[in-house]
């Protein structure tokens, strides 16, 4: 007997092979989308509503409408949960401007595309070597805070980090301050303070991110946002990546330099992983 | 009878509603993927080697593999314009890296997508009407040169204009130099001297672009490459747009100012659209 994977797309569930979209696409065409990736856990999506508010703010700003509601989507990630017996997975939301006329302009597109699908969820490493890549993101850029499918420089510098043996790829911006991971926020710890660069640098507004930063509120740790260059991860007490999938990861190693270690990081990486919401 | 237009899919000719692509093509997950935007004339793909140049610069840039030689690809497209009999259009290509795992890693996804297809041709217009965007491109970006699939930037870029009654937005670079158009390469006229922005102000490597200053050495027009801010094109006296499928296209308002008109710009636009190669 062979199954197939049931797909969420554009408000029916199919089989994978038939979660086809056409090349006329405007994802395809320019990227013209945004995204989420969610873990599922004991057969919930967490973190839900953050994920949500993140998706409409980056549809607002696009100026894509999102064709179903936060009810509707909750329902279609039950569903499908259930029909691929799936518990534990990582959820993604692909949200696109859908199929339009050839030309960057999007104003005779108004059919957007929305597809869920799930994916295998691996327990996350132990720790994580991390490399600076040559790409970098835009110091300010009003674009870089939303999930956008435009992912070139986060799959180019995921791509220099494997060639230098490294997991995963620190992204500097144009002003050379640290900004973010490829697919995590970066954070250290300097003289007892968490900190972790403000999205002004050119960061995603992670939700692994903000619980972290609320997380420090209420255990009352000094936590703040700063821009610093790269080589405050080496003089730090610690290093971690967050994100919505793998939690609190430790930095191991900082382009081919030991990375000090900190019983801190392993206690926000368990108080995360325990938090309700 | 319905007729439907007939698209290249990875080596096969298709009915476009046969044209779908799988929700894990790299391509709409990520915009991990190239593509270039051709006149066809006569019959003809124009400035084909060019643009197939420009494309195996950005997929060995991105180490994407062109699953067919330019050979193949030609024949191709001669298939598609006697298929859908329509000597006179504008020819997409469409490369991504394909499927693959989800992550930004591209390790294993090792079948690259290829697509072509047909669209109207319509007659460029008389002038456009420019405005300044508040997106920003990067200056000295590596990927800049080359025609990638994250244009979220200009699609923004174009919304505003639309919206401020402009036909294409100007788009600065990130120390507020003049870089390019959405859709086009910017070009003015200082004290005789044809300028446009160096490709390290972030600007595509436009095909026409390139002609253009063939063109005008071909002349013994003075010509340069040159850095500006964008009150150059207030003060210049004439400012002209440049893409493969409109060639020379005069720019007659800038951020609601008239701008100059030159018979040189005129010139430029019928010898660039009478040239072979």
């Amino acid at each position: 007997v062979v199954t197939f994977v049931r797909v969420f797309l554009n408000g029916q569930i199919v089989d994978e092979k038939q979660a086809l979209v056409p090349l006329s696409d405007r994802g395809l065409l320019y990227g013209d989308g945004l995204f989420e990736t969610i873990r599922v856990r004991d057969g919930n999506p967490r973190w839900w509503n953050r994920h949500l508010a993140r998706l409409s703010d980056g549809a607002a700003f696009l100026r894509i409408r999102l064709p179903f509601s936060g009810e509707e989507l909750r329902a279609g990630v039950l569903e499908l949960i259930k029909e691929n017996a799936m518990p534990e997975a990582v959820l993604r939301v692909t949200l696109t401007r859908g199929v339009g006329p050839r030309g960057y302009s999007p104003k005779d597109a108004t059919a957007p595309m929305l597809a869920m699908s799930l994916h295998p969820f691996a327990p996350p490493p132990e720790s994580m070597r991390l490399a600076t890549s040559s790409f970098r993101v835009v110091a300010g850029d009003g674009l870089a805070p939303f999930k956008t499918a435009n992912k070139l420089c986060a799959v180019l510098a995921r791509m220099d980090a494997e060639r230098l043996g490294a997991d995963e790829a620190l992204l500097l911006n144009t002003d050379g301050a640290v900004a973010e991971a490829a697919a995590n926020n970066v954070f250290w710890l300097e003289a007892g303070t968490i900190c972790t660069p403000p999205l002004a640098a050119g960061a995603l507004a992670g939700v692994a991110r903000s619980c972290v930063l609320e997380l420090c509120r209420e255990q009352k740790w000094q936590a703040e946002e700063r821009l610093a260059k790269p080589d405050v991860l080496l003089k730090a007490e610690g290093v971690f990546l967050t994100n919505s999938v793998a939690g609190v990861v430790p930095v191991s190693v900082f382009d081919g330099q030991p990375v000090a270690q900190s019983e801190l990081v392993g206690q926000l990486r368990r108080l995360l992983e325990q938090r309700v919401e």
